[in-house]
Order: structure tokens, then sequence, then C-alpha cells
């Protein structure tokens, strides 16, 4: 994974941070990586890093800082965490308190930022394969699951594995597979083809995040490991204070998705 | 990645603690990973897991324990990290001090374990398509050396990677690195191929660890991140203590190799 300055990924990330650009960001800056966020106070920070090390699925690390820096080179021009992300959310003992468009007025020098990978990546590996990914023709929210699945647990962490969930047909299912198995940084291969009920979906078109979509007679649903897996496992600690991304609402970053790919 | 019960890795490890085995592990439990073996106490252990995290080539997690625990079930049957490797190394203040096949005696309860992929997985897979490893077919150690790259630092931690290299005909250097790329958890796709001088390596007939290798006129050498990196990055902050496995005396899991490629 090498960052490669754009004009077009740096143009968005300055709109954004001037207010120009304040809805989601799905579709913009075509091709470039967006990562999802999580920004928690040091000590919790230590921990959740190794959480992730433990569930690489639900948690793959793009990049994490020090605390208090809000600057990531290594991951594109002038990235600036406090600014640079259209819509955020602040937590307090586990309460969403406010949904801010900048983070200026309440960063901490203690303040340790995980900039994680979204499946976003994959599925522009996906579409460019010729994979129709159902719920981005339908226009709506990928279907979200909580599953019988554990994550590795800390000391302090655990939870349910979330999942998301797209339906292909057999030879289409395969090919999701092998693409995405090239991408272990924004999730890698699915944790679960087929059957909802053998990881603890009892209704398919009930998700639990997200929206349904229409599941076709000759489809296999194909489940992924998903990012809203660390918010809720950070959610049940309930910390002091913490900071997400508003959902849909990522860091656009300069690397490339192709970058991120295995082979 | 899933872990597989076998007598084979199983009995070994038995062996080894009883001390039936006492030398290096090369050859050993064919098909299962081994893993490298860094034992650091809780405080530089948090910062060790951030290093690691930004370089995931050089040092590649294959699992990180709670402080104090010795047995790894994720990683192999009754594995008991304090006696399971025939050698350590016992480090105080930056020097070695011991050289004990067992740890009980000095292992305390704040220190982490990390379990390190190690090379001996993909060269493996290299044997199995059939391509000729120079330093096994020599029956050497691996030629290493320090490069002028530089690892991503964290506050005290940094340093430069080290590389190891295994020379290829054109045609298997590139079979070489398809096999690797596929092997992230285990050092990935090489650093570098040809010209040594561009890594800052003057002299490849005089690496800085393990041995020369014969390298044809028609072949090229073919750079990989080595383990040795966090090794090396380690010493230079003389911890007042730390434990790593003897050169080449590795931990044999229950995991199998084949389980490690992304495809």
């Amino acid at each position: 994974m090498t960052a490669s300055t754009t004009n077009s990924a740096y143009e968005c990330r300055q709109q954004i941070r001037h207010g120009t650009i304040t809805g989601p960001t799905a579709g913009l800056a075509p091709g470039y990586v967006q990562a999802n966020l999580m920004i928690l106070p040091k000590p919790l920070a230590d921990e959740f890093l190794l959480f992730a090390q433990r569930n690489p699925k639900p948690c793959p690390l793009l990049a994490v800082t020090e605390p208090g820096q809000y600057e990531v080179p290594a991951m594109g021009k002038s990235i600036d965490l406090r600014t640079d992300v259209p819509r955020y959310r602040v937590w307090q003992d586990g309460a969403l308190t406010d949904e801010p468009q900048s983070l200026t007025d309440v960063w901490r020098d203690d303040l340790v930022s995980f900039l994680i990978g979204c499946s976003f990546s994959f599925e522009e590996a996906l579409v460019a394969a010729g994979l129709e990914v159902r719920h981005i023709n339908q226009g709506v929210n990928v279907p979200m699951y909580r599953t019988n699945i554990d994550t590795m647990p800390t000391s302090r962490l655990s939870g349910p594995l979330v999942v998301s969930m797209r339906p292909f047909k057999a030879s289409d299912a395969i090919r999701a597979i092998q693409i995405t198995s090239r991408f272990p940084s924004v999730h890698g291969a699915p944790v679960h083809i087929g059957d909802p009920a053998q990881i603890g979906i009892n209704d398919i078109h009930q998700p639990d995040y997200g929206d349904s979509v229409a599941i076709k007679d000759d489809e296999i649903p194909v489940f992924w490991a998903c990012g809203v897996t660390p918010q809720s496992v950070i959610a049940t600690v309930k910390p002091e204070f913490s900071i997400t991304h508003a959902p849909g609402h990522m860091l656009i970053t300069d690397v490339l998705n192709t970058t991120l790919a295995t082979l």
C-alpha cells in the first residue's frame, strides 16, 4: 500500500474541510480508498489495537496515529483528521452527544485515531469485474446483520461479529470470493455463504443495520465481516469519550484501491 | 487462518517440551506454520504492537497474548510458550544473558508474547511450486542484509529494514513474487528485486546475518522483509527484560501453512 497524491482525492478533502461537501462520500474520488474512522483515548486505544490484531477481518487497520496526531502523511497529502470527514459522531459515556462537521472544538492530545478499511474498496473491484452489487444497483445501504459468531475478545472488548451481505449467482459468488480474497486490508474473503441461519441470522429480509435488498431464487447470499463490528464492540464499554465518522461519511485518502490488492 | 490439531506438530512440541528435541526446527512438522517469538514487558509491548501495525512486512503478527498468558489455543493444542521452543534467548538491558531451554524460572506476569510469521511458510510454497531455494539447496542459512530503507517508526522504535535474499532466474522470480504475494502474514511480496545498491547493500556476498549463497549470471536477487528487523529494532532500546527464540529454534504451531494464503 503506497500513497499517491491526486488532485481528485485531495480536492475532495479540501471541499469537505471548507464545508462545500457535507454529505455522504460514496461515489466521490473514484478509485481511492475511503476509510472508517475510530478515535479513542490512549488507554482504550491500546486495547483496541490488540482487538484489531485479533480480528483483522472486521477491523482491518490502514493506519494508527500517535496520541494527539491529526495528520496522516502516509494516507494522504495534508490530511487533517479533525476537519476532513464531512460529519463526525461524538460519543460521551456511550451516548451520542453531537454530530459536528469539525472536531477542532473537541480535539484532545490523548486521542488516538484508527483508519479502518471499508467495503467500498472491494465493491469497486467487484463492479470492475462486471458483477452486479445489489444494494448499489438498488440505491440503498448494504444490509448488515449481527451474527452468532463471536469476535476474539481482549480483556474488556468482546461481542458478536457483524456482517454485510451481497447476493450473487453461484458463478459470480465464486468470482466475488476470489476478488475479495485479494483485499485482506478491506475485510478480505467472505466469512460465510449460503444459509443465513448457520450464522444466527433468522430473517435475511430484516437486517439489523442498513436496508433489505432483493435476493433472486438462483442467488446465494454472501457474507463479509463488517466495519460496524468494532463500533458495536466499543459501544458496549461506553467509553467516557470517543469519536467516529457518521455512517457513510468517510475519510477519502490518496491511496489507490488497487494498491491494496495482495496479487 | 484456522488451527487444526495434528499429532505431528503437537508431538514435536511435546518432544521439545520434554527435551527430546533441542535443536533447530527447520524440517520438523512439514506443512505447519513455525513462528518467531518476541516476548516483552507490557509497556514496551503496547508500543511494539503499534510498530508491527505500521510495519506488517517485517513484523507480520500471527498472535499476541495477554500479559502473563503462555497458552495460545488459536495457534495450537496445549501450547506453552515457556517450554515449547527448543531454545530461547533472554536479554537484560539489551545484553544476551542466557540461552535456556525453558522459561519457567524467568517467566513474569507482565510479559506479552508476539508470534511473528516466518519465511519458512512461504519457502515451503516456493519449493512446492518447483522453485529452487538456493540456501536450502546449499544447506546454509538464508543471507540477510541491513538496508537503507527505514521502517515506519513509533515514538521509541525505529531502525532500518532488514531483508533476506533468494536468487532466481527471471521467470522463477516472477513466480516467486506471485506466490509470496499470497502470504501477507509471513512477510508477503518482496520489497525489492535486482540491484542491491538501490537499497543500500554494497556487497551481496557479505550478508550482515546468515550465510552468503551463490548467484548465477542469469539470476536476479529477490529481497523480502525479514523477521530480524523487529529484533534489531527492539535491541536499539535495550529493554530491561526481553526474550526471543534462539535463531532457527522456532515455535511449531498447529496452523497449516496453506491456510495463510489469501487466495
